[in-house]
């Protein structure tokens, strides 16, 4: 699927929004055709989409597709409230809120307002990533003294999680064409292998140069001096800088921080949410246990085993190197 | 499969070594009946027989066992060989050419005396493994000013891993008797999930309340203050007390040092190797590619992606907050 000859995971066709099936990777490059808001929330819902900047993709089109089949006549109650159970349908990513509040900002001007506007958020999204990962790549190579970086990362952030060219897993590739990046660690990312099925799908079609480990490995691979630098996404970021993303992600900063690793992340100002002070405010999706407890239809846990599954968790800002978004190197209130 | 009416995980029986297969677990509660050298060997490389001291269970009957074969005429080169085979199964644990050799030691005496050091080595094992959990118990109970604990531990040190009793897991099940447990969590252990198939398992039969988490979820439970001691196992404590476990260990012992929490290494004297200086001597067992790039059949990672599959880390001996073994808190050189 591509727009202007570039991979675009989420895009507007005829009428429907057309996504890749990221669930179905990397068995089957599989596409979903998605004509209903409430198919989409499904959609969104078991991660078949997913990724902050994406999810702002499906925030911006869910809205207009609601719109495109109450536009004669134009039902704005009704697109009001498909629009509030679709930014529901995920709460930690701050993103698809923020999409979708921008779109019902110009409801007032019709159809043809909200239209513009999805064309709008979709090319700013695509800017801005482009922006930031040359940013990003900019910041590490500055901050590590080697000319060849091996990167290590985490879940997934490239073009299926951010609509096109990726935010961390962007500025990797920015590293890879500049002849700057020497291997990029993939962790797997539990419990739904983000980082072994997607990134390292995108990873093996680029031909960059990468490894994957389990999630508890990355510490170990720190300890021996194989890693430059660490570089992740973000799934909503707080005034003061504590950024949620993908559970795991605050074991690998603690880890970098005590190997005196630089701790990247990079995500576009729409993922930052000046409203939110601090971490504590940011909620924190749990999902199924099943996801932990189950792997496809095989049972890996006794049946009346608790699970906890927090989606997220929040790295304290204060463990971060940098946050770089496509303006450059964030600084709180500045 | 019972002794003196407690589980024990490996034994002797009628010339053969029977055991209980962990890799069937939780699915299947199988035995295996060992006739072969080769057969234990194979067994032990694919992990169904595991955890340090099972292995030293596991060198003194395969040595045994290769006597029992050998006895008439006594074939003491040909035990020679089969013990060197065996005690190079599995290079990280100490334990089990701890037991290997023990029983070289007494080769001289024939057949009669390796069956009484046999003997002599599971007893300690599980007189070893009653004390240190006891010894473990206490511990924590001093560490930490609340009554009713939140333990966190990984991978499996139930009496699978151990024989009998368990180590750190060992030490969980005295709390629970003593009123001192509140929750275990329980690390799921990636890539082979020993805690989500063994442990949880284990628990779940002890009627221990217990929770699985993803093993890269625990620092957000550390981060939420839900966790009051982290108490694992060891495949091999150098003298300096660095501590070769269960790949993901060292990403728990620095972000416990990084919040606060005590975090206690659980194991027999002879888990702890001497003749080590320090960590950077313990080999580390790199297991096979398709352990994290499959579950089961299903391929789970484009087929060209590089692997690291580490099955062991080391943690720095300044990380852990004390090594028990059954004669209490070990102290190097003391």
């Amino acid at each position: 699927m591509t727009v202007d000859g570039e991979p675009q995971s989420v895009l507007w066709q005829d009428g429907c929004i057309v996504a890749v099936d990221q669930v179905a990777l990397p068995h089957h490059e599989r596409r979903i055709r998605i004509t209903r808001v409430d198919q989409l929330i499904a959609t969104v819902s078991r991660l078949a989409i997913r990724g902050a900047p994406s999810l702002a993709a499906a925030g911006a089109l869910g809205v207009l597709l609601s719109a495109h089949s109450r536009r004669t006549p134009f039902d704005a109650a009704g697109i009001r409230a498909d629009a509030g159970r679709l930014a529901a349908a995920r709460p930690t990513a701050v993103n698809l809120r923020w999409a979708v509040d921008r779109m019902l900002a110009v409801l007032d001007g019709g159809y043809p307002a909200l239209e513009r506007e999805a064309d709008a958020i979709l090319g700013e999204i695509v800017t801005a990533n482009a922006a930031l990962a040359s940013a990003t790549a900019d910041f590490v190579c500055a901050a590590t003294a080697r000319h060849r970086l091996r990167v290590l990362t985490h879940c997934n952030t490239g073009w299926l999680a951010t609509l096109r060219i990726g935010t961390a897993l962007g500025a990797v590739l920015r590293l890879h064409e500049r002849g700057r990046l020497e291997r990029v660690y993939c962790t797997e990312t539990r419990p739904l292998l983000q980082g072994a099925r997607l990134t390292c799908w995108e990873l093996d079609r680029a031909e960059v140069p990468h490894a994957l480990l389990v999630d508890s490995a990355a510490a170990a691979v720190m300890a021996r001096g194989a890693i430059d630098c660490v570089i992740v996404g973000a799934d909503r970021i707080a005034a003061n800088r504590d950024t949620a993303n993908k559970v795991g992600t605050l074991a690998l900063a603690i880890a970098a921080r005590h190997h005196g690793i630089p701790f990247v992340v990079a995500a576009p100002t729409s993922t930052i949410d000046e409203a939110t002070p601090s971490g504590a405010g940011i909620p924190i999706e749990h999902r199924y246990a099943e996801e932990v407890t189950h792997f496809g239809l095989e049972l890996t846990a006794p049946r009346r085993t608790e699970v906890e599954n927090p989606a997220f968790d929040v790295t304290p800002g204060e463990l971060v190197s940098a946050v770089i978004t496509e303006h450059g190197v964030y600084r709180p209130g500045g």
